[in-house]
């Protein structure tokens, strides 16, 4: 079995005029926001208490601990996040930041490697809450920051702390008779360990991830017999009346073969079990992720690739039950969404997986950050109406502007370190092959077997239908494969390269080249990307008699700023030419689309009664009406938002 | 100013087809069955500890206070129901544990007349968390009972128990110097001492009443400065968060124009404001009354005469907003919403009152109830798919079969002592007219001034649409008129008497008839009510492109049974003949309605995807449909159920 490698963020540039705004709010403004955050520094902002809490775990203050009990998790994504930077460019004041944080939580550390300011400040009894307490999560994600300062700066600092850490991890944690066989609430740790596998080369760490993974929910399942469990050392409220599914130990995992729980969670464990999969050639777990993918995919998911169907547990629910205003659709669910497709596109070589990633990128990673920075969706439904939000404590978990950073912050820095890592998303490359995956403009180096290849692909995607590739491999006649993925969305299209034909193999989704490539060759594709009208399952009742509108992986939203109030009462035949509109202000660049709706409300002069014994009362009307993409959506003004429109 | 009065349920004996059903499972089955329940008598329910609390209060038997901190309501309640069955038959086995528990209650009242099983038990202090702890609302469910148990019997047992209680509250609570300025955290005293002042003419009560609502949220409001709600001595979990508006503390009384947080707490105080607003000619207060109504029937309202929008807090939420299957929408919240209507009716004589009356009656009352009289629905929504109000929590509060009376059971009672005294609603008086109001088969004497009517009405509503009265007056050509409720959903009419044309009038909805009355008069009317398709306003977004349908007062809706799942994806025209179909089983005697509807599934040998860029995946096959009343619905099987369906 073999894997495809993803890209070296370090060697992919991306230079793309719709990406750029967001990518470069990470590096330009949410780093310094998010230090200045958990420096508590930020005026007007609820106090994060984050760097305070590894002050005092060092001794180097008195106090509490003060913030939620994996607080810790909001350093160890920013160091993540800002090591992804620091990868791309030089930022000699970043990387001061960076070593100072990593300064203090060696001091922070216990002596035997121990790090967690919950536990090491009140002194209360490690790994004793498993369930709730998120310790192996919250070092997970050190795990992962430490991988990523390493992998982008070649410093060793954090890696050898986050090594001790996962050592003592693996003596505590295990099959043996004196180790604990317990494993997280909240997976994380279990992939975060594939990670530092990867660039120790120590398969204990592999070994301690299969174990995790592979010990869940055995009977007697170990939430229910933990020692001090009972002892309710520490509680979130209401957190035991979710039951063993909401953290993915209700049947031995090897049994599991649907979504279930808390999004995050169900994601970033089936992340990890793709990558044991692979690195334990297990064949039977491989086959129950793509299980579980198909039942997320083609049962459980929103169009704008979120999941999560509930706010209460923010978990999967059942099959086509997709409700679009009482969805829960964390951020995090869908950057989880992205690990695991990708996990999985890169075992496959598929392009089921990587239509799903790009999916998600285009639409719900997006929609969770403000064109400012500085604000940000947890929840992303697929309807919005401000009023009803405010006042039906039903969807009181819906927030309908964009929040300021909060106090338990978990979507922000995962957005952002997603969004820092996005180049690695953009190739993969087997010995021989680079495979095309997105077509964001950027340039990159890829090694193969062959030798290096330098791409500069050039593309203003979806809004425009042709792509460039100008391959410029490091030899002559350098011969090697090029694997262009070739979307679900995309039926006919033309490929040639110095303008002329060209021949090529369709397989999984891409377009195979293989040929001797020149310097400057120049591929065009040209994909058609007209405005679809999209339907979904008939069992899915939520979207019955609906339709939505999409341009490749885009989906498109109406909003009140454009279209007035009462977005429920149009109707759209889907029989019609979309018209497009040039985007202006911060829409400028996009492709907005204009479409005929009628419009339904009550005739001039009638009554305003709540029912009416016939139609007569109410008008029909011609209306042009504006959709905007999705994950443009509420950055203008606060308004109503829909996506699932009436089909007339 | 003058008011109507209703109808002595003594004197109203009901035999109707379709009301016998219900109306004797309280007499036959539901009384005993609760009697029962209170003793901690039936095997598999939950405990009440109901008469276990009094007989600890009452120094019978040691031990706590258990249950809820409401729980002795469920004998008021209990005690209600059985004084009217009292009322109406003779039963000296039911007078037997009437008199029993009276006496018990007796016995467990403190020397003072202070009567609450909690506050005596744990000795805790009283009057000292008006805003959750329920002590005023569970005394005016003692008084209700008690005015009913002396108005059916004669007896004064119970009268005089309550009338003390009732002084001690009256010295406790007022606008002196020592006095407490407190009010009711849940509003149901005030409307029980407007009819303990009916039964006793002592205006002390009537002054209480007037206190308690011009009392309350003024500023600064009693809830956030009470001393010792504060000390948290019981709480409620959850219930601060809810607010002030949920318990209409928000505003000054006089201020409050919308209907605003727990929907109960709501339709109770508004009942006692319009008593309140006739008994003091307060025409602000009622004109803000009917302002309060208008809001509910206008805008906040479901097609089914239920409220309460949202299930956190059990509340009111905002205009239009309608959901149909995350509702909440109590049976209680229904009942109060007759008490609050009829007291409007019969203030005003407009008919657009008992439209709402009969309303309630015709769906929600009767859909909390099981055929068997032993299963119960709290909430009553107009949506129901099984497996996703079982796996979605955002669902959790609706039960998708009817339940057995629960530990917290405040409909069930609620349910069976309003149909035990339903004769009341049934007729009004002035003077010298008499209103018919509902069409109810039935047999009635009412007191004029002219002298006694006995009116025999026979009806097979609103199935048939023929209804026969024969008027016996007490002397021959005895004066009067008589105001027959003409509904809002009947258009034209005939109305003939002794087979000859009548002159009549019509005003506010009714038809008058003034004559000098021979005995054995005989009317028939002939009120066409053919199956309609109702529409909402196109403000209400939930039922945007939908109809529903409806007969009469009567709401139908599709269940799984008859027309199979995934009931979201029928279409109905509503330009189509309604096929009547005889029900059958349990059914029998009622008229069901058949429509052609067409059915969309995906095409046989399609790939079962989530979502389709066209609709060529889908077939449109034509379906013939069956509907059901509201009312009966989940009396067959679980299953799908949905009232609103999509409109072709």
């Amino acid at each position: 079995m073999k894997c495809l490698k993803e890209a070296d963020i370090k060697n992919v540039r991306i230079d793309d005029f719709y990406w750029n705004q967001y990518a470069q709010l990470v590096d330009d403004v949410i780093l310094d926001y998010q230090w200045e955050l958990m420096h508590d520094r930020v005026e007007g902002a609820e106090k994060s208490y984050c760097i305070q809490n590894f002050e005092i775990a060092a001794g180097l203050k008195e106090g509490e601990h003060k913030g939620a009990v994996f607080q810790d998790t909001d350093l160890a994504k920013w160091l993540e996040a800002a090591s992804y930077a620091l990868a791309k460019k030089d930022n000699p004041a970043l990387e001061k930041k960076v070593d100072s944080a990593i300064s203090l939580l060696a001091q922070a550390q216990e002596k035997d490697g121990y790090l967690n300011t919950y536990y090491t400040i009140t002194g209360k009894k490690r790994w004793s809450n498993l369930f709730e307490n998120h310790e192996l999560y919250t070092a997970g994600h050190f795990i992962e920051a430490a991988v990523a300062h390493y992998s982008a700066t070649g410093k060793k600092t954090l890696l050898d702390l986050m090594v001790k850490f996962a050592d003592l991890i693996a003596e505590v944690f295990g099959k043996g008779e004196k180790q604990l066989h317990g494993y997280p609430g909240h997976p994380e740790i279990e992939l975060a360990l594939v990670r530092l596998y990867k660039v120790t080369a120590n398969k204990k760490y592999l070994d301690l991830a299969y174990f995790f993974v592979l010990e869940r929910g055995k009977k007697p399942v170990y939430f229910e017999t933990e020692e001090t469990y009972r002892a309710k050392q520490f509680r979130i409220p209401g957190f035991n009346d979710f039951g063993l599914d909401y953290c993915q130990a209700h049947l031995p995992i090897r049994e599991q073969k649907t979504a279930e729980g808390h999004a995050v969670r169900a994601l970033y464990l089936y992340t990890a079990m793709a990558d044991l999969a692979y690195a334990y050639e297990d064949m039977e777990l491989l086959e129950q992720c793509k299980e579980l993918w198909q039942n997320i995919v083609q049962k459980r998911m929103y169009l704008t690739g979120s999941v999560g169907q509930a706010a209460y547990g923010e978990r999967f629910t059942t099959d086509y039950d997709l409700p679009n205003n009482s969805n829960y659709s964390e951020s995090c669910a869908s950057i989880a969404l992205i690990f695991f497709s990708y996990r999985l596109f890169r075992i496959t070589g598929d392009a089921c997986y990587m239509d799903m990633v790009e999916q998600v990128f285009y639409n719900t990673l997006l929609s969770g950050l403000s064109l400012d920075g500085q604000h940000f969706f947890y929840v992303n439904p697929l309807e919005s109406v401000p009023e009803i939000m405010h006042k039906n404590p039903t969807f009181r978990h819906i927030a309908t502007v964009r929040q300021r950073w909060f106090n338990c912050a978990c979507c922000p820095p995962n957005i952002a370190r997603t969004l820092a890592s996005m180049g690695q998303y953009l190739y993969s490359r087997s010995d021989n092959t680079i495979y095309i995956n997105m077509f964001i403009s950027n340039e990159a180096t890829l090694a193969l077997d062959s030798g290096q290849v330098h791409l500069d692909l050039k593309a203003h995607y979806p809004d425009t239908e042709q792509i460039e590739i100008r391959v410029s491999p490091e030899k002559a006649n350098q011969s090697f494969r090029l694997a262009i993925r070739k979307p679900h969305y995309v039926s006919s299209f033309t490929i040639i390269i110095n303008n002329e034909d060209v021949t090529y193999q369709e397989d999984k989704g891409y377009i195979f080249i293989e040929r001797c490539w020149d310097r400057e060759d120049q591929i065009t594709i040209n994909y058609p990307l007209p405005f679809r009208f999209v339907y979904a399952n008939p069992k899915v009742r939520d979207d019955a008699h609906r339709v939505a509108l999409m341009k490749g992986p885009r989906v498109y939203c109406l909003e009140e700023v454009d279209n007035g109030d009462y977005l429920a009462n149009l109707k759209v035949n889907p029989k019609q030419d979309v018209r497009i509109i040039e985007g202006k202000g911060i829409l400028e660049g996009i492709s907005l689309a204009g479409l005929k709706a009628k419009s339904i409300s009550l005739t001039e002069g009638t009554s305003d009664k709540l029912y009416y014994d016939s139609s007569d009362a109410f008008s029909v009307e011609d209306k042009d009406i504006t959709l905007v993409p999705y994950a443009s959506w509420n950055n203008r003004a606060e308004g109503e938002m829909l996506v699932w429109m009436a089909e007339d």
